[in-house]
């Protein structure tokens, strides 16, 4: 297969498009790992079909499954749906597959970024994580996409959004965190930001989510929704550890100015309820030392936010919270021409993320 | 996935095309279990390398891999091969992978053989074969690619050659055995064909070569080059026991009409002189019980026959044999446009099989 670039996609006159730039496919990966997803898998797999399915409404959805579940996933999903192998060690495609970027002049390539299971040995989720680490490299050699590998620097799809316009949203917990990249400075991520995704300014939101194992991930707090405009995970509730948070986020948004000069209009999306794991949720999950144990009594990191974009649509977490129906009216506001569809993705969170975290849109060129 | 289709593609108007129709690209597998290939199949994996190679001199390859070798076959395959994860249980896409059918206006669709291991529980080389059941399917998968599924009958793409234009050719040794269809007749066989290849006329020859672990394939013995054009393997060697196997297939072939009306031309391909299985090459393989055992002194099955034609070339067996030159100099004569390419083979022949078993040609639709 092509070897990675030696370039880096800036020089080479490439740029990450926003997530809303029209799609050619989505990429989904199916979880199988026992340690990870309660009872088998088997309620998650019927989670992420939902989502796929969804998708499939909207565009074409390629799911890469190993070689023991390739027979199963076949049979669950319907023929609208691309099955193909790629084993993974989980299915949280956003962060272990490639960032598509684009020269608009047809053409298109990928980021193959440095993956480190959120944390190493220094609070990684699990390990080992060198099937998720080829991911990237599989889906570009699949598609004979040619790739920019950047080793030596970590980082995960689920910790970034742009605006395609220059601008890209990233969180501190996550980025400075000294288990992805602590040879690197400020200024030195912010460099390979800039030369791998094309774009020119940072905004550094201080925190992610409560209690979000993976360090903060931007796409679980805010997301562009235009260019210029920010929605942000939100709540009412000081007493709720999330309040701080959100607030000190919004208080940064509102004093920051985008690569284009322009200040930030911010919308506040509304969090659900505190979502607690349940004593039966923690105990269909296998036993295993090398992976994060999952206890019953923990808050998860619910959110809104971490919806995804479709040509057309919004594929929109839901949890059967009184919440569902604002959040989704919300983004109906917003986002006129697209059908907002809510899946419900308890299931997903039990796992550790949500609906963005286990989808990466592939752009058209 | 898109269901297997439920009718043939005959009724739907596709038929196989020759071997010489234009491909789109090669599909190859990648070596690697150690009961069957000497060394950890290192050498082997150096020998489909450079059939790779060669074959990438001329169109697109694919290679099949699995997870655990997708590293080593990337690092040791040039950047102009493509590396798919693909799972099996040895490396014979011409028998596993799907057989493509067009039909003629620009569409293409693939016949998905059911595969029981050259045999099954009688006589197969291996079990489990769940693995390579599934390759036709998940390259379908992988390219978008309706398939027909032959639930109950069992065939394999190197028992077949055909004209396209509505004569196939095959072998009694293998088609009618016992291992592989029992519960059908030589008639009902023989519909099969017509209905999945959409050919008219089948051809019979007795017998494939001597000593061949496949029931006598016929991509070993005899191909076609053109139409009512054929290629026999062929020895002089009267006391050979392939003498009579080759003698009574050419006097077949003599009496015999093609489905345009045609008599055959039969051009002799002389073979190599018997190649015999050495102590060193025995001994470096693994003993197990479920695989086929490979003895130093046996006699392999090589055959010049086993080439492949590609787009502009031909990808010709080599042995270290006086007759490799011969062997070039009658297909250069045979095909004045195109490149005769040899590549050394002995390392696929220690497998079982050679150039053609190997490989899979997808035609341009």
């Amino acid at each position: 297969m092509p070897f990675p670039l030696a370039s880096t996609p800036r020089a080479d006159g490439f740029f990450m498009p926003p997530e809303w730039h029209p799609h050619r496919q989505t990429w989904m990966l199916w979880p199988e790992r026992p340690d990870n997803w309660r009872y088998g898998a088997k309620p998650a797999q019927r989670a992420y079909t939902a989502v796929a399915e969804a998708i499939a409404r909207f565009e074409p959805v390629t799911m890469g499954v190993s070689a023991d579940q390739y027979e199963n996933a076949c049979a669950r999903l319907s023929e609208k749906i691309r099955v193909v192998e790629i084993s993974s060690n989980d299915a949280w495609v956003r962060d272990t597959g490639p960032t598509f970027v684009i020269d608009g002049k047809g053409n298109q390539r990928a980021n193959d970024w440095e993956f480190n299971a959120w944390g190493g040995l220094t609070g990684g989720l699990y390990q080992p994580w060198n099937r998720d680490d080829q991911v990237a490299q599989k889906i570009c050699n699949m598609e004979r996409i040619e790739r920019y590998r950047t080793d030596g620097f970590v980082l995960e799809g689920g910790a970034i959004h742009v605006d395609g316009e220059g601008t890209l949203l990233t969180t501190e917990e996550c980025l400075l965190n000294a288990n992805r990249n602590p040879h690197l400075s400020r200024a030195e991520i912010e460099q390979k930001l800039r030369d791998h995704l094309g774009i020119d300014t940072v905004l550094w939101l201080p925190e992610g989510v409560y209690n979000d194992e993976t360090n903060g991930h931007i796409d679980n707090i805010a997301c562009f929704i235009e260019p210029g405009h920010i929605v942000l995970a939100w709540t009412d509730d000081e007493s709720d550890p999330q309040y701080q948070r959100s607030r000190t986020a919004l208080e940064y948004l509102e004093n920051q100015r985008d690569a284009q000069g322009r200040k930030l209009k911010v919308t506040k999306l509304p969090m659900p309820q505190p979502l607690i794991q349940t004593d039966d949720e923690a105990d269909g999950i296998d036993q295993a030392a090398k992976a994060w144990p999952r206890r019953a009594g923990e808050r998860m990191a619910a959110s809104y936010v971490n919806f995804l974009i479709v040509n057309g649509g919004i594929i929109l977490p839901a949890f059967g919270d009184a919440m569902d129906e604002r959040a989704a009216n919300i983004l109906a506001d917003l986002c006129p021409g697209r059908e907002i569809v809510p899946v419900a993705s308890r299931e997903i969170l039990l796992g550790g993320g949500n609906i963005h975290c286990i989808t990466q849109q592939q752009p058209l060129a």
